[in-house]
């Protein structure tokens, strides 16, 4: 199977016939071949239909993911890692069948070197469950996405979500991989220095790359000193541009804010009525500030300052961790409070990233767009990164709804590509957004099949993610 | 010619004699082939012989280079990019003739988004030339290796230094590049985003990989805002341990430090000697902090209290800049400080980095070989990231020395691997260190090679740099 025959539907309806046996032999009970478990892997949170696998595998641990992969490997099968089935953009489908390995057994954590500051995880280890168990040393790992994701599939997508402005994003935050490559053998990208002038940088080409290019046995981390102080608040303003005017203030003076989240007035309206709040309807900026008790103290007075000139309304911000989580609730609660704008419909969330001086514009043309098409859509962003997410509410049973949002997305991703920004800023490419890789990278992505041809030649590794064959 | 012709000595004179006529043709004085130039084109500030190129060209333009890389390609002639030729480890070297593409004349600063905190440059802009550039902006780029390096260069050599601690390294602020491949085509690695999850990260592909994939022909960078205000201040410790402890806390405890340097007794003694300075011959601890007024006092102030408790000496600081500057003259002169320890020998500058655990372990065991093979090598660190750098002191007209050297470095990068580190934590591998990438990678160096064959199967970029063939 090469590259070439992804889209043309190519099953190797023998290999993997073979293969499943093989393993059910190898690993008994932890080989799963009902529909519903098979459903569940491959029907994530998106709107792109499920494409089953054929067998979902639980292995325990690297040597078994050797073992799988080799069985793969002689066969030409597909291999479709799975972390916590939480990604949006059709990276867990199987569109040519094969195995899905599920990561849920391999979720201990291996190593914390808390005077180092970093950690070694398996792949299966959630960020909740990496948080819980590192309470006792001072340290945690920053990287919050919102769902409770896998750190496996947070490296393979290089995730990053609301603290990235401060502390980035995973292609920042983990250190080294282990990994299983295409031909069964194992490789550690990078040791435990915290830089290395070493070679090719082996870590960040795995760290994105969605599982094309190998499978992940284990993550080695950075992990950050729980802050000494937290301030959080928000900021009401009269526009989106007033809003974003207040975030590039922030961050050309150097303001170390942990979170600068967007929210639109259709969102803060949703908020409202979904949390009983009484938050002015207009775009609201909500910020966190870690650092000393002086510190977070300096920081939140001079981002009143800032919003004051920008036009903003009172900024009400707190060190007390109650009021903080009450502030902050419109923010926590604006996913489910966006689906009752429209009771009943699905949720598309799509995200682009542009450079924070093209946000405003961005933003309010996406808004100009829905509105000119009759959409509910509400949008938050995270600001510091020029990074938005805008979640379309469909009927996803009316395909000229489904067509609309597509129209939708297309040309979100042409305006923020116009801007010099990305078509994902922290989704993934996936399935869905493969056509717009193209239109960003050009000659570029004929260099990423390059090397995945070098390193996965029978593209068996999570086969037609990534790349686009409609060029 | 194949990866593995390069240590055998291959050399395609016929093709590198048609490729200067034809370059001569085209870039007239830009082409250059005398002796002196050439030289002065392959020997930098190392130890390994010069191998000089056969002509040195002059490129002006993107547009050049493609033009220079597709005849070198069409005859397999190898094509060596020159910065301001301060590597270290014999990256500019042409083990089998060539070109040595100075990009001198590529000096441009071609854009600067004061809102975006963004630039981009070509790649023979100096990273001072750059800040004095930006001056009226109120941005700086941090990256600072000492040299006067250029950008391409450091980009090429992932390359970091003395602030690194505080703004990472060349992985980090390097936001996208374009390069010329090895077939002559110019790709552009990512867009102006603050972040992207759009496909494999080529931009982290091209830094560090040394010129063996492809020239860089531009790069864009992150920028910071100037600090408000700026403390600094020296701390002298009774033992490397004890510095070393309160480099850990300071880490641990979340201080944003900018940079925090350790010197050695042996380099306080000739930093003492050559600028006439009164410190304690002890180890030492340099320190600056970037932020607010309130901000550095109070990091300051936090210091101060951490060196206390690790048994540290007085802890001077000061915002002064006048005063600021002399208390870091010790470690602004350090290099010129080390020389004056044996007139008239040489320096061999190595650098390994460890986790941060396990510096204080590495430093002293390392005086201790310094020590027991009667070598004079003063350590500097960048303790903030486990980094630090040996000068060993020689007579590089003596074998028996050159080789007591050698023998050194070979226990040196054994000893930090052994602590899970890397045998280079910013010079790069080069020439020098290519078999201690192979003991650090492992299976890694196997894949850098598939990728390396993939993107440049004739080997015409920069060949003999990175990889290894003694395995």
């Amino acid at each position: 199977m090469g590259l070439s025959d992804v889209e043309a539907g190519f099953r190797n309806e023998a290999g993997i016939q073979t293969v499943v046996a093989v393993l059910r032999q190898r690993l008994g009970e932890r080989l799963q071949t009902g529909e519903a478990l098979r459903a569940q892997h491959a029907h994530t949170t998106t709107y792109i239909p499920a494409q089953l696998p054929d067998a979902v595998a639980f292995p325990q641990s690297a040597e078994e993911i050797r073992l799988i992969v080799r069985a793969c490997a002689d066969h030409q099968v597909p291999i479709i890692p799975f972390g916590a089935g939480t990604s949006l953009e059709g990276h867990v489908n199987a569109p040519h069948g094969g195995i899905s390995l599920d990561m849920a057994q391999m979720n201990r954590v291996l190593e914390v070197n808390p005077e180092d500051l970093d950690c070694t995880v398996e792949p299966g280890v959630t960020r909740e469950q990496l948080n819980t168990d590192l309470r006792d040393t001072g340290l945690f790992f920053p990287i919050d996405p919102g769902a409770n994701a896998s750190i496996g599939g947070m490296t393979a997508t290089r995730a990053s979500g609301t603290n990235a402005v401060r502390y980035g994003t995973m292609r920042d935050n983990v250190m080294a991989v282990t990994a299983v490559t295409a031909t069964g053998e194992e490789i550690r990208t990078a040791r435990r220095a915290r830089k290395s002038s070493a070679g090719y940088d082996l870590t960040r080409l795995f760290v994105g790359s969605e599982g094309t290019l190998g499978v992940l046995t284990s993550i080695t981390l950075r992990l950050q000193g729980i802050p000494q102080a937290i301030s959080g608040g928000v900021c009401p303003f009269p526009s989106v541009e007033a809003a974003c005017n207040a975030v590039i203030m922030t961050i050309q003076m150097g303001i170390p804010v942990a979170r600068i989240e967007l929210l639109d007035a259709l969102q803060m309206k949703a908020c409202n009525a979904y949390s009983k709040l009484d938050y002015p309807e207009s775009p609201a900026l909500f910020l966190e500030f870690h650092g000393t008790e002086a510190g977070v103290a300096e920081q939140a007075e001079l981002f009143g300052e800032i919003a004051a000139e920008c036009d903003g309304g009172e900024f009400q911000w707190t060190t007390e961790p109650e009021r903080r989580t009450q502030l902050w609730k419109a923010r926590h609660n604006a996913y489910w409070a966006a689906l009752q704008l429209r009771p009943g419909a699905k949720g598309i969330s799509t995200d682009v990233c542009v450079p924070i001086s093209r946000l405003a514009e961005c933003v309010v043309a996406t808004q100009d767009d829905i509105a000119a098409n009759g959409l509910i859509a509400p949008i938050v962003g995270h600001a510091g990164d020029g990074n938005f997410h805008v979640l379309v509410l469909i009927d996803t049973d009316e395909p000229a709804e489904i067509a609309a949002a597509e129209g939708f997305v297309e040309r979100l991703n042409a305006r923020a590509l116009d801007m010099d920004g990305t078509c994902t800023g922290e989704h993934g490419i996936g399935q869905g957004k493969r056509p717009y890789l193209n239109l960003e990278m050009g000659e570029g992505v004929a260099m990423m099949r390059q090397i995945k041809q070098a390193l996965d030649p029978d593209n068996i590794m999570n086969p037609g993610k990534v790349f686009s064959f409609d060029r």
